[in-house]
């Protein structure tokens, strides 16, 4: 597909969105408005009838609400949405603006869309037919919209925002059918989502991606490159993902030891992936240097690899060999991969996506799909076996054997949702109506953002003296 | 007033602090902490007669303590405040160190001083005289200097470190007295502070800066702009001061669903802001570019603008309402009013402070107090309308369209604290012994830090051989 | 020792570090499997047999886990661990990737094997010989690896990756043998590890660099220092660490009221530790300008020194003035003694570790130890006593006085370990296989990693079209 849109890409092209961005922005959350005002209400803990939930329900402390319970995993699961994903994708020299706003753009309006999704698939309140929302809802919200950022990684300066905000209203869609059926459906267990979040978005990027294929995109290769504080500046998102990462995947597991299961089981995971990135990243280069790239991206690796089973009872040693081959695959494929898919496969991954959340995202269901066949009542305890795969109602004559088989159906139908998504939302994106820019104004900020004037450090006089005055709040 | 204050700019000037602000350091802390030793003990959840209080009051577990209710809600404001406030100030191409470091200096005093003042007004144990602290006045004492902050941003750049150690006595003394008016003899409710901390910060720092009015500002307005990085390094602080917004206006609530409703109104309401401020932005510029300083603040305008009636049942659809038009007004403020208030009104506002608390300060009033006077037993539930709006002891026979009446009240006298406190001060203020530097000085951290010499970029040998060394730590 | 290793540092040196790396990489990751696999499981609060648990100890809510009561603060001292640390040492102008990126290599290394030493110490299961770890192992880890960050800041920039891993293997090791002894031999209390963590590993720290002592280290000094940008992304770090610290010092406290005391006691030091940092940063310098340096390390004082006391009934106004001598003596410290260190002890110490973690270290043992000296059952109630400094099975008849004088022995024992393994240690690195930097090669990040090419922004047309491409996907 990629070598037949040279069409698309000749042509004089219009990047002014000062029409079509306010037009999207304004109409959408208008439709928001009108659609959580017909369909949204607080739930029981939510609620100001709390009180009286508490008598009928026989709680007697107010810590047992699930605000308690869940609110702390959610500001960081928060944090690794905005901070996390935004300033990850700062590190080029000249897209740092759109990086971290976009990305602040689509998060703001997927977790919305998201809410209302997620809420018709999964929480009617059969009573009244409302979507009844909670501190879970969002951490939900927060977690389908990762699934968009990632992405957004692969195709990272090479589109619009009206074009982002386009997919993201796709692409949470499909994210909200593809996790019912996952999760309620196929009854599959993805706490931290290395199936139904990582390997979804990530070969939902990829598709777009491959579909919007640049075969000109050299002209703009300038910039697509860091400087040095770009990096540094990278590193504040992958450490911020870092080290929420075991809440993220802990965060919606179940109260108690599944909640603690996960965050130990993640941190181990992790600690071991950073050590396997370091030594690839430093074998495979001339001189053992180090590269930026690697330090910033397969250092969390392991995390993604470890969400499926993060709640299973891995064990420590289970979650640091996950994080050690993921390290190294990784790393693997920011090396020989990414230039082989651009050159051969066409598909152009402005953030290595596929090294990232695609290829741990599959470790993880499979890692997940064994994990769990092999389950046993000895290590989980008997109740522990119920609690932990929710081998109850229309489940409670499932065996850990046969969950192991749905676990792996559940990453193919994943990655097959992701693929397909991904295709059919590109093709709406080629539409040449969404402002994005032309090959050699890719990767540039100055498209879509007033970029202040450049300080001319090299004479601290001219600097102050020559160049057009940027009074910030005086201009229209 | 403005105009009548040109022998105040006219003279020589010295900005050496050299002694005044060590003084005031040294002197204010001892103070502190002669006062903290006759004044402020802890309290019964802090103490260590904590077992013998669990015994007496009939406490089951150590998870009742309200160190579990509201410790994580409070880190998550201290962020606010600290790397929040002060990083979403750096934006400037040569005011970053003044930014965050006078913010950090101003905070640190303010959280002490306003422990003491809120403690002499709310926190009082009748038996002993003494200040009873815990948790909750951290947090309290964290909200106070965020109005403190607020103004800070309105004089950044233009005002001495010891000028802003001034401001800070003063504006957390008047924070206390009318923050004891509306919360105690009015009874109005104010959870995230959008009358109580944002509309009087505010209103404070323009009154301030009004009183300040600098002419000849404009000689140094070379440096009152932005360049790349600093915009990313503002962007921090947007973000944790927007990701953390539910905690700040859910700190306080009440155990339980009042937090838990705070969190997510906030969450909503900010949500929508960002779709709307990018939608402004955009439409408002030649071409639709975005501006970085739309996108750094009136993201910001719901979370204010939902504090008042954060814990209220104003439903997910009534906070995106909220969110909606703050972000819209907010963005119409910096392209609009302000450059009219700086020319006609001779109020200079740094950061647009009257766009981002301002404004949404006073439309969270007016939604609050709408909000309580619609209030019903059906949509609380008996005990939910009392727990909500506190109906209790002395206003037990108050009924919701009383208490928007009052609501209403408190909004104006927020206001009112505001700018009548800050002529004052700002009176206070222009006394020519404070170090402020010169019309020409100002926005420049030359002038009260040690700057490290600029690299000279042009010539990387250069840039090595040619210039002063700075080493660090053998200066005197 | 400084004098005599003139052939140390006049060989030509070889940096390449491709293969040593990875191979210590690989080779302790994989041992890490291995006595993972061997001796650590879950403990009962993490393991899937936890409804069983909660049977056999009448636990009747899953809000009792101890996750609920220590992961909020794990999560924080998490971000200490890894922002913190990491950006605070990014102030140099061409060492930031080293900074932030070894940071995160020793540390991801040190919990893994903080896990297995501490648990070999503390934490075996006597029913099976297995390390059992739940939430508060990770906060161990965190808080073993904080020594080694803090050792790492006195080398910075002068040793290789591969010296820092061996450095981080030893010092680990050695950490949890004096922890041992001063914990639970000697039965000392320290809650923020004062001693345990700050005195050791700073004079740790200054031991390695003292026996590492480089004499021409002037060739390099240009690199020393900070630019305009770098100093920011310092106070990231600062501010990260000086906000989270109460989480620091209160998170292995006793449930309750321990938390609650120690967060309060450190918030306020910290507060107090500011302003006379400010006040003695500006009093040094000519015109009264205030340094980064001091900001950025000196109001961190504040918190090291009220570590060992925290959990203590040390009083508001008791922080208050620790927290005020720190911040003097430290700053203090920066002015006098680490150049003083430099010239005549032969110790580099490029953050100065002595002033922020060394002498601040040494005061909260002394605080630590007069105030459990002068502990009283009328302070504490007697339960709260025993409580608060374990007076249980074999201390059950130690007194507050006995407790003090074993305070003041464990704060020798923690600088004499730091001062002797230092020594030991730093002999150890001297052995010419490790790869490290020449003398002019210090300060730079060029060594170890791929740099980016600089930004020509003298002319932004050259810059955009003169000098090599970063493709930052396509290298090998």
């Amino acid at each position: 597909m990629g070598n037949c849109i040279v069409p698309y890409c000749d042509g004089p092209k219009n990047t002014n969105v000062r029409w079509t961005l306010p037009a999207v922005c304004f109409v959408w959350q208008t439709a928001m408005v009108i659609l959580f005002g017909a369909f949204v209400r607080y739930n029981k803990e939510v609620d100001a009838h709390w009180p009286e939930t508490k008598i009928h329900e026989n709680i007697t402390s107010d810590i047992e609400n699930d605000f308690y319970f869940r609110y702390p995993s959610f500001q960081d699961v928060h944090v690794m949405i905005f901070v996390g994903f935004g300033f990850l994708m700062t590190f080029m020299k000249r897209y740092s603006f759109g990086a971290v706003g976009f990305n602040f753009l689509i998060a703001a309006f997927g977790i919305q869309w998201a809410l209302l999704m997620q809420g018709w698939f999964h929480h009617i309140d059969s009573t009244d037919g409302m979507i009844k929302i909670g501190v879970e809802n969002l951490i939900n919200a927060d977690f389908c919209v990762a699934s968009c950022l990632i992405a957004f990684g692969a195709v990272l300066g090479k589109v619009s925002p009206v074009q982002l905000m386009v997919m993201t209203l796709f692409e949470v869609t499909l994210f909200a059918v593809e996790e019912y059926i996952i999760l309620n459906l196929i009854h599959a267990n993805d706490a931290g989502g290395s199936m139904v979040i990582h390997a979804f978005g990530a070969y939902f990027g990829l598709a777009v991606s491959w579909v919007l294929y640049r075969p000109n995109l050299k002209e703009s290769s300038q910039l697509n490159g860091s400087v040095y504080h770009s990096d540094v500046f990278a590193m504040i998102g992958t450490l911020f993902l870092w080290m929420f990462w075991p809440s993220f995947n802990s965060a919606i597991c179940k109260h108690g030891d599944g909640q603690h299961r996960a965050a130990i089981n993640t941190y181990l995971s992790l600690a071991a992936t950073v050590l396997t990135t370091f030594a690839i990243s430093s074998l495979f280069q001339k001189h053992g240097k180090l590269d930026m790239v690697h330090i910033q991206n397969s250092t969390l690796a392991g995390g993604v690899a470890v969400g499926t089973a993060a709640e299973f009872m891995l064990m420590p040693y289970g979650s640091l060999i996950v994080g050690f081959f993921c390290g190294l695959i990784s790393t693997l494929g920011y090396i020989y991969l990414t230039p082989f898919m651009e050159r051969k496969l066409k598909i152009q991954d402005t953030c290595g996506i596929h090294n990232l959340h695609g290829m741990p995202g599959v470790i993880g269901g499979i890692v997940g799909a064994i994990s769990a066949a092999g389950a046993t009542e000895s290590v989980y305890g008997q109740q522990g076996l119920i609690n932990t795969f929710v081998f109850k109602d229309d489940f409670k004559h499932r065996t850990p054997a046969v969950q192991g088989g749905y676990q792996a159906a559940a990453m193919c139908i994943a990655v097959s949702f992701g693929i397909g998504g991904g295709i059919l939302v590109g093709l709406i994106l080629r539409m040449p109506l969404w402002g994005d820019p032309t090959d050699d104004n890719c990767f540039d900020d100055e498209v879509y953002w007033e970029v202040p004037e450049e300080e001319d450090s090299a004479d601290p006089v001219l600097q102050y003296n020559n160049h057009t005055v940027v009074n910030k709040h005086a201009e229209v």
